[in-house]
């Protein structure tokens, strides 16, 4: 299995390696509602009661029979009786009767009989228990009806749906305080590579410190998984084999970033193959930065090998890796990705057929954000450091020309 | 302090409210590099080495003297001298010869005299211990020279910066491993109105469960503050005057949602007004949803009343709460909010003047991503748990005709 047999693209590459992985379910965990933020629902939820829970209205007014108003207009005014002020937060004492109005606030529950509410602004009392009311309304009108909003057996929430502030305040509004969310995927790093040690260790001449263990820890909380990192692989075939074997059986899903040399990302690929069928279904994606990335299933578990350049491996962590945590956290809808039109500075030529990821800095202007690119070396992680997002030169194009609309993705 | 005396327009309410925010540092808190995900930077950061640290091949090939490859060609290539390999992670043994060739791996340490690589596609072995060299190269061709990336003493990072996993990776390059962030801003919520209960109680006829509380919680760990709940307060001054003051003095930022009458929010800005100058600055915003919006600086302290229905009560926070957050955390350069370019479905009118938010569903198709307004009324919150984000319609605009290309706010 050598490098670069065919270079697949990038788009045909993650379906196949999606396609390749089986359909397992996460476990299940319940949280209270109020842990559950970011996390992914793994049941159906329907509404076990009505919301409104009653007939609410939407204004400052008087409650009122719809038809004691019809006709009514500043000059020929519907003279109602005044009723008792109906309190917030309970129901009124008595059903409204014939010609009466009940003063209610914006929230305030509908007495039995009324099917209207009056806006304060189009009546007026007269200081002898009566209102003049002095347009119309119709039935319905300034209230919301019971079940307007949910109706008891409803579908709100469906499996499979992550959980913003939204969610948690539907939940709230229906009492729903325990669901059952999806356990988060545990994802296993290890870098390799002969010339890479720890960053507490002061490397010595030839030496760099691991830097991609701890960028995709960051990036796979960053995305919902539980990041574990399993430390550093020499680039020798037999400890890599028994460590990454070991590893595997405590994950999800692994990363393993490979070290900078072409032998070592050989090695990798070798290693990996041998963990179990179908193994490695991709090595070489026509993408720039990150095209000698490996994409694997071993006995049902998805393995990624990153290129070594800590540029690249975030790039194709973003592009593969992210996908991948999203379908073992059992998330349906693949999330969009955070990003922002802006205006390109400069000419950025490409080659055609590859599909080029270039780092750039947001300016804002009077006319909108402008897209400046970095120009990076892959190894270089402080470009990535410097950069606000990344834009995306697709394969069928040649580059893109100064001034053009470009999507910026968020970093 | 009566309502809407006067209804600013967004920007600039925002702006008085920002602008009398006191320009307080927040505390520092020293955190590991590996917990600091999310945090903001509290210093500023110079590396104390360079990166790379030694000059690297970014090629597999062999370290040579460029100029002993000048005029080399397919047909008169140069012949050297091979020399031993330079092993990843180490220097090489002795500085390399004049007229001579050291093989080299991607990421390895340049030999001493060296000053280029030669790709391995343009060289052959000759199986005599030569090499031959098809192609010169110029100096400094396919190196990393030391400190390309960060010279020693450059200021890498600057306080206010969010930590997001490449400066992770960035501080793990220069083996920086504690880091002094800003101590996130305690953000204290209460909600009020006689009508409210929690939702673990079942509502009596004219109740509902306290939504905002717990969605405005989780908007607030979502944006990096530190929520804490304080329960729900009743219409009466006297005890949400005391209470107010409680939880003032706990928190660094306070949101209080009123009840839906016109009397609750009346009720909350009274009380606003008195825990301190210059107490409330705007009662009122020209948007929809959140006209009844208050915003207030008591002691130095930001406190916002905000609508009692729940999808105003988000929209506003969105727009007003976070940014104060964000200044309150230490965060330098606002956040970019997440968003996405779809084609508006149909025609939405609004009121000239006025700020628009509405709700919106985001559905793929082979054009691109179309938005489909939900129509809503802003005290039903599953118009929010249905939406995928916000679109705004500016007050300068009386409306967005559909087919137009909108930006929508994901939530």
């Amino acid at each position: 299995m050598s490098e670069f047999l065919r270079l697949l693209p990038p788009k045909e590459a993650l379906e196949i390696w999606l396609d390749n992985l089986p359909d397992s379910s996460p476990f299940l965990q319940p949280l209270l509602v109020e842990n559950s933020l970011g996390r992914i629902l793994a049941e159906d939820i329907r509404a076990k009661e009505p919301l409104p829970a009653f007939d609410r209205s939407t204004v400052d007014g008087f409650a009122v029979h719809a038809s004691d108003t019809f006709g009514a207009s500043e000059s020929l005014p519907a003279y109602l009786n005044l009723a008792d002020e109906i309190p917030m937060g309970h129901p009124a004492q008595q059903p409204l009767s014939i010609h009466s109005a009940a003063p209610i606030h914006t929230g305030g529950m509908l007495p039995s009989g009324a099917d209207a509410v009056v806006m304060l602004e189009y009546t007026q009392t007269t200081g002898t228990g009566e209102l003049e009311v002095l347009r119309p309304v119709a039935p319905l009108e300034n209230i919301l009806k019971t079940g307007e909003d949910v109706k008891p057996g409803q579908l709100i929430l469906s499996k499979g749906k992550r959980i913003r502030p939204e969610e948690i305040g539907g939940f709230s509004a229906l009492g729903i305080q325990q669901i059952n969310c999806f356990a988060q995927p545990r994802v296993g790093i290890l870098s390799s590579g002969d010339e890479v040690v720890p960053p507490d260790q002061t490397p010595r001449p030839g030496q760099v410190r691991d830097i991609n263990s701890f960028s995709l820890a960051a990036l796979v909380e960053n995305f919902g998984g539980i990041p574990v990192r399993h430390g550093i692989l020499p680039d020798r075939e037999e400890i890599f084999l028994g460590r990454l074997q070991e590893v595997l059986e405590h994950s999800d899903f692994v990363i393993i970033t490979a070290g900078s040399s072409a032998s070592s990302r050989d090695l990798t690929a070798r290693v990996i193959q041998q963990m179990g069928d179908p193994g490695v279904l991709v090595h070489g994606v026509n993408i720039k930065p990150g095209k000698p990335t490996i994409l694997a299933v071993c006995n049902g578990k998805p393995i990624i090998g990153l290129p070594g350049n800590p540029v690249s491996a975030m790039v194709i962590a973003r592009l593969f890796a992210v996908p991948v945590i999203h379908k073992l956290a059992g998330l349906k809808k693949p999330a969009i990705p955070a990003s922002i039109p802006a205006s390109l500075t400069i000419n950025l030529p490409s080659q055609a057929g590859r599909e080029d990821w270039i780092p750039v800095k947001l300016v804002s202007s009077p006319q909108g954000w402008i897209a400046e690119p970095i120009f990076f070396k892959s190894n270089l992680i402080f470009s990535l450091v410097q950069a606000d997002g990344v834009i995306c030169i697709p394969p069928e194009s040649n580059g893109l020309p100064g001034g053009d609309l470009v999507n910026v993705v968020i970093l």
